[in-house]
């Protein structure tokens, strides 16, 4: 490694996530919850709803952060970084959900996978473009542990 | 807001964009760039390969980062959060790319818009899944004005 070594990042939430109920199962991804932005960003929402999909940004604070990370799954026998498990080396979450609608400094999403209360670091538009063209990636592979899962409805 | 209102997140980078030349155009999504993780990540990308393409979250530093952040976009009259300006609250970066290969710590990947030296955060596979469905979203909207851009080739 280099000189940038030992960078820390400091970043404050934008807003935080807000279920209809504590007692939701936040992994459904067929709820809608809402994400309040602080007041002051309101205006830079505005036109965020001609977008029928975004990415949200999270933190995830209630994911246990040991001092070193797991490097491997413990379930999978692959690297963390080549899985979905939230015990990443940086606490951040990150899910693509469906725009329902926004009020002033308000959104409502559809599949975010976040307790309540969770900050929120950052939205983006879905999907991102370049030279006249979208991105959006339909020409995929997946890892043969994942065709199982998928098979097996896990 | 409320008692979270004063949240402050550190982070630490997992390594950092290393590009053939300094001199090379960031933009242009066809180049190949490189991502030298921290060594002892090495065994947390064992598999990452199975995936053919993954999202790349990283640390926009060179950004000016102004006390305020600007709320709307200067030329398109909407929202910071409605368009893919870097300049958001939280300096975070976030671009779904193709994975060429892997080999140790470092990872090729082709369409990172990262300059030279940027800290990469974090690695997610691409795509998600719940119950057995990839998530895959091609059923988007898009705001009139990024199809003006897409058929202007801007």
């Amino acid at each position: 490694m280099d000189k940038h070594d030992r960078v820390l990042v400091e970043m404050t939430p934008v807003g935080f996530v807000s279920r209809l109920s504590r007692d939701e199962n936040e992994k459904d991804r067929s709820l809608t919850t809402k994400i309040v932005f602080d007041e002051y960003l309101s205006p830079a929402l505005e036109g965020i709803d001609e977008w029928s999909h975004i990415y949200v940004i999270f933190l995830l604070d209630r994911i246990a952060q040991a001092e070193k990370p797991a490097l491997l799954h413990p379930e999978k026998e692959v690297g963390i970084f080549a899985t979905r498990s939230p015990i990443h080396p940086n606490p951040i979450g990150l899910t693509l959900v469906e725009l329902i609608k926004r009020e002033g400094n308000e959104i409502w999403v559809r599949g975010l996978d976040a307790y309540d209360g969770t900050p929120v670091l950052d939205i983006k538009p879905y999907p991102d473009w370049w030279k006249g063209q979208l991105i959006v990636v339909t020409n995929y592979e997946i890892p043969g542990w994942l065709t199982d899962i998928m098979e097996g409805h896990e």
